[in-house]
């Protein structure tokens, strides 16, 4: 289903979810990340065609829920429960941001279950819900406007958990087809064309050179020149050095 | 407004959005991490109660977003404009995740405007306007379904810009003296500069362009022009340009 095997290790649980369109938006979330275990304890109203609307491509992410009617239900098999909370707790567990939860989830997934818990659009989850689970997670807000939706809530969790999966994953994994960059040796000769250029054509005094030639190196140092924009650029000096001849060869 | 001071040097534009529902729901993710500057550029449906009642506690940001006729005006005076796309490009700039793109547009943000760039609902960006912008970011998601909903995007995007934020805010955080950023319109008006002595040099023929500008956009844009380098980039042009003229005023 997914192209990360921990991730098939992990489940989203919406307790007691109100709305059946964060239902959808939230199993959306879930596949873009290649989360596809979605569990709802108690969903007030699913299925609902608000749900199928909002989950986009992610229909079979719905189609397959688990609905449960107890959050220890939803969480039998787990190694560990992620329960997020908008709110900070009098008596319960240390709380981790989400970064921190989604590498302890992932840790967890190489070989065994974890969830991810999230409460009621209403009222997020009870001290007694959060008290099943065995960790606790913020995902760091803004104080005066902490509550993100439902559904951004698991985007962002599940953002985290592809993340920590993908830097898990064995080294050299990742190397795109990269443009050839331009060698050492044909950057120096286009410096070359371009100060003569800027000579002949009266911007560059060569008696008061004030650090030019320092500033466009500089510049174009930053943007690691590739080898065909290296041709263009001496294509352009060449084009302009020739209109400059009194005798005018415009070859 | 919010509790960290870059934070309200970062604008969130909307490329004609097509559902108020997301816009409503954008503003929200966008109050949680504590940004507040939308600006919408000609949104299909606006004001409507729909984005009222997605925007939950975030009615302000709603209130005061700003209506553009394009992205340019949207744009104006940022000095970084980071284009958010779920699809690779063939011709543009390098793609960064959102991970990296959030750290730069916060070291920008701590003297300059940065614009977090989406595109509407079905289409996404448009290579055009991929290529007004100076920065392309990815969120990584699982490549069989790699399309966040429009609101999920921003809230991601809004996170990593909270936690760079968060991050820089650490005690002694590094603050040298930093380059003045040239502004995206002195931007765009160096490539029409550049475009037009270009044709009147005869290096581009405008009925042939074969996507010189294009090219020459991207180079430009990895080097993140600083504004003294745009003076210096038109003062080299305009010497040129005076150059050609048969009637010579070389002064």
């Amino acid at each position: 289903m997914n192209d990360i095997a921990p991730l098939s290790r992990i489940r989203v649980v919406l307790a007691q979810p109100s709305h059946p369109g964060n239902i959808g938006a939230a199993a959306r979330a879930m596949k873009t990340m290649g989360l596809d275990r979605l569990y709802l304890v108690r969903p007030l109203r699913f299925p609902d065609p608000q749900a199928r609307a909002m989950s986009a491509n992610a229909l079979d992410v719905l189609e397959r829920a688990v609905i449960c009617a107890t959050l220890d239900e939803a969480l039998a098999g787990t190694a560990i429960q992620i329960a997020f909370s908008a709110r900070t707790r009098e008596l319960s567990h240390p709380a981790l941001d989400a970064r921190a939860a989604a590498a302890e989830a992932i840790d967890c997934a190489a070989a065994q279950e974890a969830a991810l818990v999230f409460g009621s659009e209403d009222a997020g989850l009870a001290n007694e819900e959060v008290l099943r689970c065995n960790r606790l997670a913020h995902i760091p807000a803004d104080p005066s406007c902490s509550s993100l939706n439902l559904a951004a809530a698991v985007q962002v969790a599940a953002y985290e958990i592809r993340l920590a999966a993908l830097a898990r994953r064995a080294p050299g994994a990742h190397c795109a087809a990269v443009p050839e960059l331009a060698r050492h040796e044909d950057v120096e000769n286009f410096y070359v064309h371009l100060e003569q250029s800027l000579i002949a054509s009266g911007f560059l005094n060569p008696r008061y050179p004030r650090r030019l030639m320092e500033r466009l190196r500089r510049l174009f140092s930053r943007t690691q020149l590739e080898k065909d924009e290296v041709s263009i650029l001496r294509g352009m000096l060449s084009r302009w050095d020739s209109r400059r001849r009194p005798d005018g060869d415009n070859s």
